[in-house]
């Protein structure tokens, strides 16, 4: 597998995460070409502020690899992440983080800030923008319908 | 009660931690002078890089209240928050919140940088520097013995 494929998987989770009414953005982390976490959006079901892909996929990383390093690890997501999941990833000691969409509201990793360029104790690589249509095309289809009264806003407000 | 007392009810929960050999760190989530979320560093013990004070005492509160949203609330904690905690401290719409010790190698509200003062779509007031000394305190104690061999590094290193 390689990141096309990785980032597939992703988008593959947001997808899920739509389904349910949730913004649709889905993670994946990787160790040595394999999937060991999957997470995706999950706010407003689990009414949980940190229910955020990345966090999940962290979470689920951490129980199968038996310890809070993910050495040797990468994530891919498919929206920048927020303040919260960008320390998730520098505090996991994430290798490598691949993201598609940007986030101008509240993404961490280069446009409201760039966390992994300040002087924390890891500062993750990072790759922006990589299938970054795909990535975008899911959140623009998902808002459209919540527009459009075909699915509700997942947070029971306007967007 | 008042923030003192909140205070010391995050003291309190920091040298639970720190009982179990974690670095101590302690974190109360209030509404209406109630505490609606407890939360202690567990890190090591669980295994999991998110098992941060602020994301347990958030995770609690959410359940308490039923939603992810924890308007009207303030954070009480003994250390101050790093990029992870301080993104879930926004994007839970904390309103207010309250530190002991400041943190110079990660603390995200105000040391390396203050998320709280960046465009985010939520800015939460802060008070750094509160009962700075017994928090402080606490730290220094539990890292002097850290050193001395009464107590092993919490992530078995040399810190």
């Amino acid at each position: 597998m390689n990141d096309a494929d990785f980032m597939r998987e992703a988008i593959t989770l947001a997808r899920l995460a739509a389904e349910d009414g949730e913004t649709p953005v889905g993670a994946v982390v990787v160790k040595n070409g394999e999937i060991v976490g999957r997470g995706r959006n999950r706010r407003e079901v689990s009414k949980n502020a940190l229910a955020h892909a990345e966090l999940e996929a962290v979470e689920e990383a951490c129980r199968t690899l038996g310890g809070w390093r993910l050495l040797e690890c990468e994530m891919f997501v498919t929206l920048e992440p927020c303040p919260m999941c960008a320390g998730a990833i520098i505090n996991s000691r994430i290798r490598r983080l691949v993201f598609g969409a940007y986030d101008k509201k509240s993404g961490s990793c280069g446009s409201v800030v760039d966390l992994f360029s300040l002087p924390y104790n890891h500062s993750p690589q990072k790759e922006g923008g990589f299938m970054e249509n795909e990535c975008s095309e899911l959140l623009k289809s998902f808002f459209a319908d919540v527009r459009r009264g075909i699915k509700k806003a997942p947070d029971g407000r306007n967007k």
